[in-house]
Formats: C-alpha cells, sequence, structure tokens
C-alpha cells in the first residue's frame, strides 16, 4: 500500500469539522493526524459526534498544543471561525511553510483587502497570505489549485450561485444588470453555536429570510461574478433558513435579450459535460436538495419562465458536503495529485 | 342568546374542510349544521379528524344525500376539488337560491371565460353563476363581499403575493415589468390527497420547486393585478414545496424608478393602518410563517435591496387560515352581517 | 360588562409564558397587567415573541421593578425556574397575601421537604408555602384548588402519566410492582434555553432517552402515586426527546391478576365520563400527539396486550397546554370562580 | 482488477431497493446487473430516485422479462412485499438453482408453518424452501449463512430488539416472562406506498403507537428468543412512528434476580467485543437514532433502573441500513466469501 498522506483539521467539534472526518476516514489515500478543538481539548471526537464510536481517531488537542514546526503533517483543513483563522493560519504556515492548507472559512475568498475591511469592518492581518491564496471552486479554477498552497474553500450559498450563473455570464447570455438570487439553506449551514433562535423549537415547523440586503456571501458573489463578466456586476440575493438540517437551493431569475431558456440550458449543459460533480438535469426538471443530501454533487435545473425572455433556474447542494468539506476534499485531491473524485463519489442519501 | 346562523361545510373530510370546523365551533354566531364527505359518508368526524372527539358534530353524509330545497341553511363553505366544484354550486343554488356560498376552490376565482378555459383546459359549466362571483380578498373588495350571495375565497398562494403587492401597483410606485414572486409553501397546501411524492418520507429533509412557469395560481394574479394597475400586469411566479405543514411566504423583488423601500413600507403601513389581518412590520424587520401559524394573520415586512431602487418584501400567511379557511369565515362574517374578525382571533401558535 | 380580574405572568419570555398569553388574551374574564422577563426588560413582548405583534399588552419589566404591595393584581402566573420561583413567591405573598398564585414550576409539587431535598440537592427555602400549596391536578384535586392561594401546577410528563395510572391504581386494578412508563415528548418541554444539545441540527431527524433512571419527574410520580395507592409506589419511568415541538405520549404497560385490559378501559371511561379535558377513546383505538396540539385535552387510548393479563396504555396531551399553561389556566378558572373551561376549550390544531 | 459477482435487486423502486443501489454502487466486487420494478419497467432508476443520475445503472424492468435461466447472475436481493416474494422466488431458484438468494421480505423468516399461517393468514406456497433458509442475523447465525443458497434478511425492528436481548437471554441474566420492547421507528420503515395516514402532514410533528399487541414482527420476535432461551419467551412489543425518516430506537425494560445492570452491560459488551457492526456504549450512556443514520451500525446503551433488580436498555439502528438493506450487503458479503464489512463501513451522517 502506497503511504498515505498526513492530514489534519483544526475546528474539528463544528459540523463541518465532522464532515471532514466523516469523508476522509474512507478516503483510501489519506491519514487523520491531528483534530484539534479548543473548547474539547482532551476529548475523544466519539464524546463530541457519536458517531464516530467505531472509529478510531486521534484525541482532540487544542491548536496552541501543536507545535508546526515539527508537525509531520501535509495538510491542514482550517474549519475555525472568520478572523480567528488567519491569525492561526499565519502563524502555521511561518512556522511549517510546507504544509498545504484548504480554509473553509472566509478569510481568504476575497482578493481586494478593501473589500474585506468593507464588509468584515477590519483589516485583514494576514494580507500576503489573501494574495496568495486561491479561490477554491474547483470548476473554475481546477489549474491554480494543483500547484496552490492555500486554497479558499468557497461558500456555500455562493457554490450554489456561482455553478449555475458563471458559465451563463461567460457566455454573456443574460442580462448583468437583472439577475435574482433567491437562497434557502439547511441550518446547519448556521453553524453549531448555541444560540436561542437557533433551537429546535424556534426553526421547527417555520421558514424566513435573513440578513436580507446585506449577507456577507454577497461579497464573494460580486468578486467572481465581475471577475467573469469582465465588469462590476451585483445581484439580488436574499438567504431563508429552511426547517431540515442539510441542502441549500437556489431560485435564479436571469433574462435575456438574444438567447432562450433552452439556449441557457445548453450552455450549461456543454460547460458541465464532463464535470464529475455538476449535473445538469433534463430541460425543465427541477432538482431537489433531498437528493443530493451528503454527497458532493450539484444538480441545475434550466426552465423557461412565461414571460418571454426570462428564465427561472434552480440549483442545489449539501451546504455540508460541496458547500464545505466536500469541495475542500476535493480541493485536496487535486493539492496533493489524488484523482479529483477519490473518497467523495457518494450518491446523496434519499430517503 | 341570539338565533345562530346554520352554516354548512361541503367537502369536510379535506384541510381546508377540518380547519373550517376548528374555527367555527368556538365562532358565537354560527352552528354547523351539515357536513359532507362522499367517500367518508356515514362516519363521524372525529374517524376522519380525531381532534374533534371532544366536540358534537353532525354525521358526515355524501352531498347527493343532502335536499337543498328543504335544507334550512344560511351559509355554505364549498371546500371540493375544483371542476366539481362549479357543478355542485350550480345544482346547490338553482334548488336553493337564497343559500349564501363561500367556495374555497378555484372555480369562480376568474371574471374571464376564455382565461378560465386556457388555464383548465375546460370550458366552465356555471358561466352566470362566474360573472355573478364576486372576489373576496376582504381588503380590497369589503363592500361587494358584504352583499354577495357567492364569494370565490382567493387562493392561498395568490392572497400572500396581492397583499403587499396591489397597494404597490395602485400607488404606481414600483417598476410592473419586473416583480418576481418567489413563494415557498408547506405540505398542507397540497391537500390530503395519497399522492407518493406527497409521502412524508419524500418531503422531510428536503425542498424544491414545482409548477414552475405554469402553476395555476399565476391566473389569478395576472387578474388582480392588472385590474389593480389597469393595464396587463405578468409577474415571474415560482412556488416551492417546504418540509413542514402551514405557511408561505413570498419572497418578492421589486424596482422603482421613483420610490425607495422606505417610501413602500409607508405605503403598505398606511393601507393597512387599519385592517385587523394585516401588519405591517417595521422597516427592515422580516417576518416568520411560524408566527402567523393557526391565525388569520398576514405579517409584511419590506427591506430595501443593495441595488439602488430595488426592495425586497416578504409576506407571510398560514395557508389553511387567511390563505384558505381563515379567509372564508372574514367573508362569512361580512356576508352574515357579524363584526368581520368574529371566531377569527386567534395569535399564531408559536413554539 | 363584568369587572375582569386582573392577572400577571412571572416570566413571560419562556415558552410556557408564551403559551399563557395566547390563552389569557381571548380570555373574557381577565386581563394580562404585568408581564415579567427580567433579561428581556423594557422590550415589547413582540419582540421576544413577534406573533403577539397585534396585540395590546404590557410592556415587559424585570420582576424587581414590581411593587407587590401596592400593585392592583388578582392573581399571578409564575413561569420562572426551579429555586429561584420560592424565593420570589415568598416575597410576593409576603408582601402582597390577598395574591392568588399558580405555580408552574415544580417548587411547591412535593410535599415532603426530605423529598424536595433529596431530588433538588437544596433544603426548601419557603417551608410553610410548600405546606399550603395545592397539587393543580384539577381532575384529582379540584375542591381543593377552589379555596387555594397557592396552587402546583403539575409537570407535563406527570399529567400525562398520572391521569391514565390514578383511576386503575385507586380501583386496584393493577399489579403496584410491575408498571412501566415509557414518556416521549416534544422539543418545546425542554424550554427556551440556548443549548448545543436542543439545537435544530441536533435534534432534527433523530431520537433518544435522556436522564434514564433519575429524571426528577419520578419524584411527583412517586408522590402522587403511592398517595392513591395508600403504599408505596415507584415506577419506570424513561422520558425520550421527538423532533416535533409539542406533545407528550405516554405508552404504559401494566398487569393485573384479576382485571382483563377491557375493565381498565370501563374503570377509565367511568372515570372521565364527565371531565371536559380527559377523553377515553373507543377501546383498541389509540392517541396521536398531533391531534391534541395546541388544546387542553388529554386522550387515552386502552389495549389489551397479547400477553394474558397485560395491557397497554397510550395516553397524549399537549405539553404546553394541559401539560403547563393550559391547566394553570383550568386551575385559575377554579380559584377564581369562572367555569373550568373558559378560555381553553380550543380543539387541537391539525394538520 | 477481480471479477465482479453481479448482483440484481428485484423491487427496486422502493426505499430497500434504493438503499440496497446506494451502498452496492461503492462495493469494490459486486456489479448491479438487473433492476427491476414492474410499475416503473422501461423507466431509468434516475426516475425513481433522482439522487441515482450520476451513476450508469440498468433499465428497469419487470420481473417478468427476466429470463432466470439464461441469467448470468451471482446473487439477487429481493425487495418485494410479503407473500409476493415466496411466488417469485419458488420459481426464480426453480429455474435458476445456482443463484444465491438474501430475501428481505418476512416470507422466509419463520421456520414454522403453522406460525406463518397463524400471523400471515395464509398458506405458505413455498415451504421446501421455507425449510431451507437461514435466518440472517449475522452476529448468531453467521456459519450458516456462508453456506447459504436462501437468506431470510431479519426484519428492523426485529434486529434492534433481539441484538441487546439474546446475549442476555442465552446467559440466563434476566426474568424471560417480563420484558417489555417499546419500539419507535422512522418513517421510511412503513415503505412508499401512498397512503393517507403517510403523507407528511399526517406525520410530521406528532407521535403515536400502531399495531399495539398485534404487529407482526412479534412472530420472528417470539421464534428467535424462544430458541435461544430453550423455552417459549413471549414480549411485550409496542411499535409507534417518530417524525423523521430513518432510525429505530428500543427501549427495553428488563429485570433480574441475580444480575445487576452493570452485570448485563459487562455481558452485552463481551459480546460484542469483536463484532464491526454492534457497538455497546459505556454504561450509563444512552444512544441516539441520529448517529447511525445510513450506517449499519447499531449502539447499545445499557442504565440501571431507580428499582432494584431493573435495566434500561437502548438500542438503535438505521431501519433501511442494518435494519433492511445494510445487513443484506452483510449477508452477501459473507455468501459470496467477501470481507463481511466490505461495502458498508460508513459511518452514520450526522448532523
Amino acid at each position: 500500500m502506497a503511504i498515505k498522506a498526513k492530514v489534519g483539521i483544526l475546528g474539528a467539534s463544528g459540523y463541518t469539522g465532522a464532515e471532514l472526518v466523516r469523508l476522509l476516514i474512507n478516503h483510501p489515500n489519506v491519514e487523520i493526524v491531528l483534530l484539534t478543538a479548543d473548547r474539547r481539548a482532551g476529548q475523544e471526537m466519539r464524546q463530541v459526534f457519536p458517531q464516530f464510536t467505531p472509529v478510531k481517531l486521534p484525541t482532540l488537542v487544542s491548536i496552541d498544543a501543536v507545535d508546526w514546526a515539527k508537525a509531520d503533517i501535509d495538510l491542514i483543513f482550517c474549519a475555525l471561525p472568520h478572523a480567528t483563522t488567519q491569525k492561526v493560519i499565519k502563524d502555521l504556515l511561518g512556522k511549517a511553510p510546507k504544509i498545504k492548507v484548504v480554509d473553509l472559512s472566509a478569510d481568504f475568498r476575497l482578493h481586494d483587502p478593501a473589500a474585506y475591511q468593507r464588509w468584515y469592518k477590519h483589516e485583514h492581518s494576514a494580507l500576503e497570505l489573501q494574495k496568495e491564496a486561491i479561490y477554491g471552486l474547483v470548476e473554475v479554477y481546477r489549474d491554480k489549485i494543483k500547484s496552490a498552497r492555500l486554497v479558499a474553500n468557497p461558500g456555500c450559498y455562493t457554490t450554489c450561485a456561482q455553478l449555475p450563473l458563471l458559465p451563463l455570464i461567460k457566455a454573456q447570455a443574460i442580462d448583468l444588470d437583472n439577475i435574482v438570487v433567491d437562497a434557502k439553506s439547511g441550518m446547519t449551514g448556521a453553524g453549531r453555536s448555541a444560540k436561542e433562535e437557533m433551537l429546535f423549537s424556534e426553526v421547527s415547523e417555520g421558514f424566513h429570510a435573513y440578513g436580507v440586503g446585506h449577507h456577507r456571501h454577497m461579497a464573494e458573489l460580486d468578486q467572481e461574478f465581475s471577475l467573469a463578466a469582465g465588469r462590476e456586476v451585483i445581484v439580488s440575493f436574499t438567504p431563508h433558513l429552511l426547517p431540515m438540517n442539510r441542502g441549500i437551493l437556489s431560485t435564479i431569475y436571469v433574462q435575456s435579450k438574444n438567447k432562450s431558456a433552452e439556449d441557457m440550458h445548453a450552455i450549461l449543459s456543454k460547460a458541465y459535460a464532463n464535470e464529475p460533480f455538476v449535473h445538469v438535469l433534463p430541460f425543465g426538471e427541477m432538482p431537489q436538495t433531498r437528493h443530493v443530501r451528503g454527497s458532493n454533487m450539484t444538480f441545475i435545473g434550466v426552465q423557461k419562465d412565461r414571460i418571454a425572455g426570462r428564465a427561472i433556474i434552480c440549483s442545489v447542494l449539501d451546504n455540508l458536503t460541496k458547500g464545505a468539506s466536500g469541495q475542500a476534499i476535493q480541493n485536496m485531491n487535486l493539492m496533493l495529485g489524488y484523482p479529483e473524485t477519490t473518497g467523495i463519489e457518494q450518491v446523496g442519501l434519499f430517503p
């Protein structure tokens, strides 16, 4: 058996941490050698996530207990909160410059320090790394990712909106000034912190929008859509919370002067014909989040609106998998030279 | 004690039937004297809906067993499927022209026979009644409803979209050619028929759009929006199914050349200042479906989009109450001369 | 119109507080004049529970801001946490001895100071009041409650277990040493505090037992079952958490040397023949929590086991209504001389 | 690469069929060559279960279209309804006696034709095969399964009850006449047929018992418990339906004259020390269904009751995996000579 790559997960007690562990323990080419969780340091992973009871895993440690200079680690997944992340990774790469990093936070997604400061209300503390980081949307930046040391894994909402929109923007198929993205997410997207508004009794059997007009994921959309268009593109984007755990669905309204909905469907079908994780459904068929649960797949559907020149597009993914940890492993596979789909080929768990 | 009005419910074994019974048994001015359910004829209501075990109610009968000419009934709620409805009501009003009717189906909502035929694929079989029927959106047609014999109770999706949009359209505050209504409904909106796609295991922990580009509620929206605007108005409308029982939320994207989101909020606040069942939240606050569950309330929130000239509006209601049976009783109260809010003053059941 | 009684709610920002408000605002004989919530003092109730947006209610204040000696209040509902409660009520009744109190905590349910200390690990600080308090299970202590000043409203699990078991124990119909109560509760029973294990993502789509072998509600069961039997009775009791908001179902296994399951059904049917809030279903029919949601009803079903001499009994109630706030109002009605069912006659909200 | 075994699935359009496909498409040693579904014949699997959109699978055919004599198939999974199954397998094995069969129905689980007839109300039509069939509870019958041609995969409820109880019965550690099994199952256990009582709106936000006193899974429990005890053993067993998709939890009440709860925990821990799919948690820790979702694991917890001599045991599994399709593949692995855990080593999908 070939030598396995040694990987670590910073922030293993959160949901994206658990999802990384779930997928990595069956990955044939890697071995988990480090799990950190500051508040749970000293505990076993099974105490934090009992589903891992049958699995042998490293005991949780605090990040401060790790001696990066001496660590025998090939790649780190960083699943820490925004702002903490940039400090930790700066320290880590300062001491161990050969370790590769896939960061799941928002800290390295924005190229523009000014945009970062505007959206996050403080100066970025690792500007050099911000410059170095490659945006990890594999279907767009595959080649750059292969040789990257630091990859900024895209956000869940933004992955779900970019995959259907980028090919249409690049093909100049849609009106750039009239794009509406109405997005709905399962609760795991909100993380594991104990907040009143996230209690079961507050969330169950109900639905609402949040962050209307000012959700931070917009910054990431602005950047990537504008890059693709070659001019500034700003979309209307409204996130909502669904009474379910996993899954994002984006309903996207676009209009065009020169392309029909069928044309758009053809553009998307062609763009993703050979992609293992993006599937464009037959024209008029709409995707459901439940069919990609626990998988790294994105399903996209296109239908024509009854208003001439308009199309309605729905895209779905699992916010913890393609929207976070699955895509992070997809990035890792490229960075370590493994086949891109290794370890993340599961189909959705339905029902 | 005053004499109570005698009411009957056709189609009592469906969800809107049960919701009518739930609300009417505590209504001080009416008495339920007739419940029909063809396939459950001969059974007690508690066998069909066990929550009524503690309540004395008429035994279920089939419609054919009712002798309308001799029936001592003041008002009928008709909660039958589309198409069947027009035949039943034509027969009923033919034999008992003094009975008042609130119809919860779509059969009498469209004024234009051609529009009906286009959307429902067959000719309307009660054209005279279609002409007579008053559209029962109380906040708009209150005066006409008071003297109506036949009221067409509005659809759930359409009530939720009309209440926030009509005042803006009438005030010429928004661009009529660029309205997007992204609507999400709980499962009770789909009724009680046993279909695979409505099974718990198919619906739970997932989300999807349906009827994209061709949902029949659009016909009703077209009619009322166009009437309000004085010209044809067609909106983009996409319904989705939520993994929960009750509640509709419409996320509405509008733009304006001359009005700000704050202006729109002011227009809506003024329009509904004295309405008992429509509440406009403080600017920027967004409503949640859970807070109107089981109540006849509609909550509306307005927020400005970051794109200049655009606003995002959310409205919520309970599809079985304000979206169906509660609004039907609101109509009944007007038709029978009772205070409009009698029997439907409950606030939402949360949590 | 007669003068309305003035009532206050201590702890209005929790779920039982909200449920009290929901029911009391439509109660014809009372007026809410005081709402306290220490951490939310100064806010409006609608900020804490937006469903009350359409209702005029007193602003939330802190308990310390209330001058009990001068307060013009007839009855207080106390929905505060255990231990805090006894201090607050002692102070309140010390300063305003004519105010009546319905306490929803566990603080005054146990008669025996030693039992209290054993289960709650500290001495009771209001022993005189503990002695005075009447246990508020209306179906058993109706007469005493009518003249009580301080009523200890029973727990949700214990109400659900006592109503089916007490008549059988009193009739000496079952073996007292072999009773199993397997209880399942919706999440609102766990309250509104922000704890990781109560997050939607932790609770949804799963099920588990908790407090196995040592849940505090056992103390209350021991007391009431032993009183009914005239000897010590201890049952096996296991609580579980359901992925839903409201409802408790207790599955109870009993055996008998001399009575059949049919006999037990007859005993229960007779015991509750005239009770407005307890309904024994036809023999062999089993109750569902959903049919009592939001109502003050308890439904009980009895079926014979295939093992000779054993019966399986299921009872259901809504933990926030008959299990807490509804029963508290039932107690209030008796204490203030109103008809027992006033304001709590709603049937279950289903679907 | 070694030659892969060729397998087929009869009844691929049901939930256990889909679960088999989900697990088998990542199994390194098998290839799916046949999928039948009579009512969906001619369709692709993705039309029935869209999660398989990314996977190449055989088109669905009807069973009658299969020529068993010529079929190049090593093993068949039969996921057909009870009664149909015995006819289909009799025909199949008559024409192709070398094909191995794992049957997921109840048709071959009972050894005694009289018991079969008593519980299923008709004579068994394949008595020879009933005699031949090996009961597929791997942890008990591993050796016999290795050489079996026809394996009767155990029921979901019964697997969940047998795994914790059999070692205790065999060790004579518990009173055989006083065992209570209170079982709760997710909705997928009820299958995919369109029935009113299985609609989302009927199931969501509620809980109830069903089949009380007469559920057919009891026959299987009677047989295996009696075999283990060497005398007749009949337990009290009550199934309930949970508002969630996957998972069974059995709460088991046992008592003993000579063993403590700690002793029982030790017996179970020893019995399953080397089992890959059964994990006994530390004493006093209770399992949750969510932690085994989508996995082939069973978790067991033991706690002492406060009543001397009694213990409370909880066991959990995923009814579609260890309770059906996962265990079927575990059986297949043994029958085809593969390592027992191949293809079913996933841990639970949580959250």
